[in-house]
């Protein structure tokens, strides 16, 4: 799982049934201390999370698992919001 | 999830079974701004996108989903062809 | 799924029940031009495809798929042999 | 699977249901020698490995073995703590 | 799949329990004439391959179907030992 930003949204009229009033968001990847990391991705979100919190991201089969037992064909979701975080500065 | 641009077809006669009668087609990673970014994919379509069109794309088995009970032997499908993106500048 | 020429051939006496034979194909990506890109992979082959060929490759579990019932213990198969690929060089 | 070394925790009290109860590590993946290599990623621990330990991550759905039958929505899980590697230095 | 070198092993006392028993190797990616290249992972043997050898590696779920019906919690596997393996150094 990794750590990114919510910054903004997506829309698609046109979509597979299994996406259909899902929330699509356009995260950023951020790194330990919050920076940009990575090009930004498409997820959908199952935690009610909004623009400019921070999240947690599951890829693959699992970013679904919030849905079952509905099949969305997802690979990245946002499966928790992020309170906060603590670590070592010596291990970078 | 990765957005992307329909930038070609990609034929083949000799393929398994699974992949018979699916749309190939050639899609290009884009940036948040629609800028190509890394290498082309393969990608079945399952919306009806054509050629120039930004898609949803979806990795791995999620891919074959809207095919289900059918077992589509993909890891990339576009799920969705999208209408606008909103997203901040300055987290980029 | 990605494009890749078939580049060689690997042998193996001890190996998984699953993999028993199956023909595994020495695989280089190809970039759209067909120039090669990336390392060389190994890939199990379902479609007959030869020597110099260039295939559509599958990752993950999808590539056993067309050995089902089978479990083939792969994660990248070929599924079809590319006749042509039509592509908007503006895109590049 | 890769090494990886703990080096923080991770909170989140509005997340999905399956997250609940689990302990998320922030975890610096490392290289042959012990020193970190790549960014940092977020795992659920299934070992009760603790700040400074090194430990053996899983990715995908096998993250989530160790929960079974219960679904939890993680692609990376702590699975066992390193007592001690050997490895060849003329491999490098 | 990748072609890999076996270079070490790995020992934890404290591991799931889907590990228990199980030789985990620290394998070293290859390129086609056998150089190393990328970092050293950490994989499941089921071959009985051993320090110096040449295995092939497969990732994903499909890493743990030597071990079927057992859920084994790893998502890299030693599926071959390579013979050997026939190329064309044209397509470099």
């Amino acid at each position: 799982m990794i750590r990114a930003k919510v910054i903004g949204n997506l829309y698609a009229t046109c979509k597979d049934r299994g996406l259909e009033g899902k929330k699509l968001l356009l995260v950023q990847p951020v790194s330990k201390d919050g920076r940009p990391k990575g090009r930004p991705l498409v997820a959908v979100d199952s935690t009610g999370s909004g623009y400019d919190e921070e999240v947690i991201l599951v890829r693959g089969k699992e970013a679904a698992f919030p849905f079952l037992p509905q099949e969305v064909p997802t690979d990245l979701g946002a499966v928790g919001i992020i309170d906060c975080v603590t670590w070592n500065r010596d291990a970078e």
